[in-house]
């Protein structure tokens, strides 16, 4: 393959994640290192920054500068929830032309993913020269041909030391509490919150998550069961939890759509709330009370997983170094079988990774259709890494 | 003053901290230097655990259990909200009488303290022999005679990173954020959320108190306003904000009370789903999103202010201390004038702490209604420690 001189474009997308820019750092350092990349533009709010024509001179940031950056959640370029037109990629290819950009760098979840495979294929079909790669990044985690995704460790140590604490407030003052935790479609953040349990009889005693038909009622069983052994219940919940035919139980009271056609489910307490209005109904259980934990998740300040630090950093330079390779494609992280924690990085064909996402592994997911196997604790326990330790009174 | 011999019983009661069990521990490290104190009971879940003789020998803790359980948030014995009778002190006298109890230590607010107030009235009343001593501790740092409260620093610091996050989050994706914060008649933590400010245009752009009545018609007209301007706005908001004729504006909907009479704020989404409902009815702004922080504030492992953590200890330990000059009381918390942060601990009248609550100081709530003064920043700064440190690109 031949390799062309040129400009490049780094730009973000979709929703942030607390190591984001660690992947951005990584492909601008690495960049640097390759004669064949002159100017490197950073397209602000995603293609949206390429329509508008919204660059920064990424060449100007100092290294120190970089590093900060680095160590900063949420998309230090902005970010866009935007899907190309035909149109649009008439245009981007216009402005791309213009300043001799022929690398193009998309950082983001499945559905950045099919906007660079859209562009991509478009860029091929009217003849434009464009080296078009996916960095993957998502906490959700539902990234197809990766063992995980950069950002999901430590949204999941977020989870888990949020989960921690409640368990611990839970135990001190009794009742039920539900953590709404975010996942549309897959469970492996909700699931996350197994973490949490440290000493027997520890929350959260049920988990609930997008893959399992949610009933409304076996619920409010589960729950009174939970009370009836322990005293008092934690229940870790999906914002994404839908009933058998599918349909988000949130979705009955809200209807805000993206422009990928998703339902917002974040941002809102309603799905708590209904949850919880469900069991004071249908229950005699005096203290019922349902945090949503929203944005915290994924742009809290202070609450990293070194192994995603450390990821994220490395699929940006991966990506760069891929250029000399190939046209396209996105970067996956597959973790290698060995008795240690060891992964490596392949390139994959964009549209393997684009649109369509994955979901939690039925060996993930407890026969009780409300917890997780000691399989997932397995998995995922080097993918968030050391949690604070908590203590507990031997005489109780 | 003669000094008694008995045991102790030392116990927890209302909302959870982050550093309660620092106090915990305290105590029970100090009071084992004191030979007039014999056995040391915890009580479980505050005096419902005296009523049940539901006790704990916490002579049978290693030191080194106790350390770990120190830096262990959300209250080790167990809480409770239980404002006692007098039938309910007859009784707890009969209990403590039983198990020569002479010393009771109650850590907690100033519902606590109350009840630490009528057990000691009662107490005399009867003529039983009992050294009462309320350890003072509340994230919403609203305890009269303090500077600041144990409980406090820390949660205003995870409210201060959750904002700096989510203000990382709002810069990226647009539109309006609103927070919702712990805080029933004190703003204290909300006002936390402005030490989340590192560059200019950064949020919280504006700050709303339950000290300051509120409107909202006014807070649509700040909010577009301040959209207009920075083409984005985070809000800080807290969960007490009340109508000017004292109506707690999410009251309208809720009617749960505990059993000091207090309605329920936490635990519930409505707030923020209120006021966004109200911006999306007002407003063309696209994209309105709310979080209320709940009980992440008071129980978050990993997220702990070091002044609050040397503090929580230290009212626990010169609460003992107090037990060798005074019959009862509350440890207080002053701020030295001085050029460093300095403070003292002082032994204060427990009706002085007791039911009534401080509210913020006027010189600290900005003239424009929604936002504090540099003043408080001031005031708040050492309280919290450092933050983490966030970067931005220098070409935006």
């Amino acid at each position: 393959m031949e390799t062309i001189r040129g400009n490049m474009v780094i730009a973000q997308s979709g929703g942030p994640t607390m190591v984001i820019n660690q992947s951005l750092v990584g492909i601008l350092q690495e960049a640097k290192k390759h004669h064949h990349i002159d100017k490197i533009f950073g397209s602000l709010h995603g293609i949206k920054g390429i329509l508008e024509e919204n660059f920064v001179d990424l060449r100007l940031e100092s290294d120190e500068n970089l590093e900060k950056i680095a160590k900063t959640p949420s998309s230090a370029l902005g970010s866009v929830r935007m899907k190309p037109t035909k149109d649009d990629c008439g245009k981007i290819f216009e402005i791309l032309k213009k300043h001799d950009v022929r690398y193009f760098y998309y950082i983001g979840g499945n559905d950045s993913a099919e906007t660079v495979y859209i562009i991509n294929e478009e860029a091929q079909s009217v003849g434009y020269d464009l080296r078009s790669f996916h960095i993957p990044k998502t906490i959700d985690n539902d990234l197809r041909e990766n063992d995980h995704t950069p950002g999901f460790g430590s949204a999941a140590k977020f989870v888990a030391s949020a989960l921690m604490g409640d368990n611990l407030d839970n135990r001190a003052l009794g009742g039920v509490k539900i953590d709404v935790i975010m996942g549309r479609h897959a469970g492996f953040l909700t699931g996350a919150a197994a973490l949490a349990r440290v000493f027997p009889g520890d929350g959260p005693h049920l988990i609930y998550l997008p893959e399992v038909p949610f009933s409304t009622e076996q619920f409010v069983k589960d729950v009174q069961e939970v009370v009836d052994a322990h005293g008092r219940c934690v229940v870790a919940v999906s914002e994404g939890i839908a009933d058998e035919n599918g349909k988000p139980i949130v979705a009955k009271l809200l209807n805000e759509t993206d422009s990928h056609g998703n339902v917002q489910l974040s941002g809102t307490g309603a799905l708590g709330d209904i949850l919880v209005a469900e069991l004071k109904e249908k229950t005699d259980i005096a203290r019922v009370r349902a945090d949503t934990f929203g944005y915290l998740q994924r742009s809290f300040v202070g609450c990293v997983s070194e192994n995603d630090v450390i990821e994220a950093r490395q699929v940006g330079v991966e990506a760069v170094k891929a250029s000399l390779i190939a046209e396209s494609g996105s970067i996956a992280i597959r973790r290698v079988d060995s008795d240690e924690y060891k992964i490596e990085y392949e390139l994959v064909p964009l549209k393997n990774v684009a649109k369509d996402t994955k979901h939690m592994a039925a060996e993930f997911i407890a026969e009780n259709g409300h917890d997780v196997t000691p399989k997932f604790i397995e998995y995922l326990k080097p993918i968030v890494g050391d949690l604070p330790e908590v203590g507990k009174l031997v005489g109780i």
